[in-house]
């Protein structure tokens, strides 16, 4: 159901020069669709392309370009095209272009914006990254409540082309103070001398500016608002979320929890597009980390030594238990980490998430040295008791591992740092090094070594 | 900025029987904070503060409320006030309740509903689960193509408060077939005497009942919809998918995706909610297959005895050895498993993803292994042959770790599995016995054992 162009037809007419066939076959379709095809254009062919659409397609397509296409964009227009672009521009669509654009052609842009335009940009490039205030934009409906309902229509008639969204309106007062909200539903529904006062919401729920963006996201599901106003700390409106940013910073957040769960820096380009030195780079850090804490755990083992040396076969039975712990760990911990980021789990949940896994890991650590139990004893029949050592360490080893896995999470939420680092990859080198310990001190009590 | 309630006084509102006070309190507040504070409360008083709600708050409050307190408050009220509820509730929240409840309830509710409700949530009782179908709602507003603006708007004021969304409204033909969309902004934009085929966009970006919840969510984000019309095979209009139903979705599917790559079967309920058992039982089983891989790796070092009991410092760098390729490894498919979720990463890039990550791995290898080398020939002077062969080790670990990490995935893809099954657990088994092949084979050629 998505479009597709007929790409080497559309490449041929840019070639021939048929700027009219090209801009025809556009001109009726998503200027979404439109970005996708001038994205794959080579970039000499992307401005020449640009530049056939019609105007009141340009900003909305540019917008839906990547920076590299922006910029190329940028370099072929004349100074009067740019500021046509500019102008229909929503101020958060500029903001996350000009945050991508090298120095000297963001001067060239602003130098081609409106007074107001410009004020706004530079106001909202000010706001921290991450927060409210950087992902919400300016161009909103306002109405006052002394306006009657056919007054805020033909208010909205008016200005409503350069709003984001016209379905919910903003009442403020002189001194921009946020008095309430009214929706275009509320406002069909009602007879058209009702005046905004009686129909609007006043027990209005906002975001403030610098608050951070997670927070505004879980807000916006919890009530299922498709638009939400950022107040300053005077209750002044400065902005609104709608929710298609909304839903880019959800999949955003997500994807760097994924990133910093595999032990990754997070990285904000996707990964065709990120060249190799920048991919090891993000890499590099936790795998050195990670390294020496494995050399730790290699430091444990080399204390056993002389366990494993009068009894070789100890060794070949190291890879299953660690594994099983690093694993077992790493599903407490994934499933905490998830938790408290979507707000199921909170952190005074802290002994229930113990008390939990406490009592799973009993009834997973069973099973699991039961199964191995049995499977020891009958592959290497009269040596019990190396069976019995192994299921010892093995059922230890699920219970500390799932205990530690639930709590650290938690624990570095309550120290205020960022629980997914507590992920796979640092919970299976500390329960590595803990199974070991576990492993070999049942080995030196049940067996002559 | 959200609410928070007296939960205390509220409570002894209910104790003292003071049903006036405790509706005031809530009369003017939002229905997912009503539902919140009712869903605290203990279960015999739920049922008699949801009797308290005024009748216009009761639908809303209702469908935000988890499965078991709903249960609780259908076995507390009159068949009446049952269908009073059922007549407010949207068709897409009665589905999701009816899916939840024991049978002789659904039967209570299906014969408390009018015959055309009980008709549609029988239809969409049947789409199957994740389907677009199993999102969708049945209440939309349908426009004919000959009517005017002002006939549309009397529409949309006679029927919008039904609607789960009155923004875009979608006309259709006698046979019901979608002909094209027109947005509330269209409308007021326009003049009165506008016919609605002039204004509509022929051209609709639909879904299909059957199609997966997934590929609706990325349509929906690349577009930037706050609705979407979902058609049959024969492009009759059956219902739309909401922006805040996409948005439950998005953070499900993460989730899942979450619990699949930390090898556990997902899970539908929140962790604090789910019974130990349960719990267990989702872990249990990827534990058990990858413990049995973990005794193939343990089958493996066994068949190197004679090289580290000649040699047992050798065993001592086992845990650095596979924990390093485990993590590499897993960052490789962490990132290329994502990357295909959000459509980063497509099938057809699959050798630009291997020549990636080669060259990646390549350079991560090279730092790790020199880091190593020099590490270890200043810990164990003398030792230089041993430094050289870990850090051989390590590099070809890596590199090996990271090529397949970055594949599996893309040909679990390819084959039609869920590329999510090829992440850390899955990789890190597969890693593990490579690494230790890899390690004593290069130990072999290069020292005297």
């Amino acid at each position: 159901m998505e479009k597709e162009f007929d790409f080497e037809l559309m490449l041929e007419y840019l070639n021939r020069r048929d700027y009219r066939s090209f801009r025809k076959v556009l001109e009726d379709e998503n200027e979404v669709d439109v970005a996708e095809l001038i994205e794959e254009l080579p970039s000499e062919k992307a401005a020449v392309a640009f530049r056939t659409l019609p105007k009141e397609m340009a900003a909305e397509v540019f917008s839906n370009l990547p920076p590299e296409t922006q910029q190329v964009i940028i370099g072929a227009v004349t100074d009067n095209e740019l500021s046509e672009i500019m102008e229909d521009l929503f101020v958060d669509d500029a903001v996350d272009m000009l945050e991508e654009l090298p120095a000297n052609v963001v001067k060239r842009v602003l130098k081609n914006a409106d007074p107001q335009m410009r004020r706004l940009i530079n106001q909202f490039l000010r706001y921290p990254e991450n927060s409210a205030g950087s992902i919400m934009t300016a161009e909103f409906i306002d109405l006052k409540k002394n306006m009657t309902v056919s007054d805020a229509i033909k208010r909205i008639r008016r200005t409503g082309e350069d709003s984001e969204t016209i379905y919910t309106c903003y009442v403020t007062d002189r001194s921009r103070k946020l008095e309430g909200i009214v929706t275009v539903k509320d406002l069909l529904l009602s007879e058209d001398d009702t005046q905004i006062e009686e129909l609007m919401e006043t027990d209005v729920i906002t975001a403030v500016t610098e608050e951070d963006q997670e927070e505004v996201v879980s807000r916006m599901m919890k009530y299922d608002f498709i638009a939400m106003p950022v107040v300053d700390n005077e209750n002044r409106l400065v902005g609104i979320v709608t929710v298609d940013d909304v839903m880019d910073v959800m999949e955003e957040e997500a994807t760097e929890d994924f990133e910093k769960m595999a032990a990754m820096a997070p990285s904000e380009r996707p990964y065709l597009k990120t060249n190799v030195f920048e991919l090891a780079k993000h890499r590099i850090m936790w795998l050195l980390v990670l390294m020496v804490s494995g050399m730790i755990t290699g430091g444990i083992l080399g204390k056993y030594e002389a366990a494993f040396s009068a009894l070789p076969m100890l060794v070949t039975f190291i890879p299953m238990l660690t594994d099983t712990g690093g694993n077992a760990g790493s599903q407490s911990s994934t499933l905490v980490i998830r938790g408290m980021a979507v707000g199921d789990i909170l952190p005074k949940d802290f002994l229930k998430v113990f008390w939990k896994e406490l009592r799973v890991s009993m009834l997973v650590g069973a099973v699991l040295s039961a199964v191995n139990f049995i499977r020891l004893a009958i592959t290497y029949p009269g040596n019990e008791m190396v069976a019995f050592t192994v299921a010892i360490a093995m059922f230890a080893t699920v219970m500390m591992a799932k205990t530690i896995g639930g709590i650290l999470p938690m624990a570095a939420k309550l120290l205020h740092a960022d629980p997914a680092i507590m992920a796979a990859p640092l919970i299976t080198t500390i329960v590595d090094a803990f199974s070991l310990i576990i492993y070999f001190n049942v080995a030196q009590m049940l067996l002559p070594i």
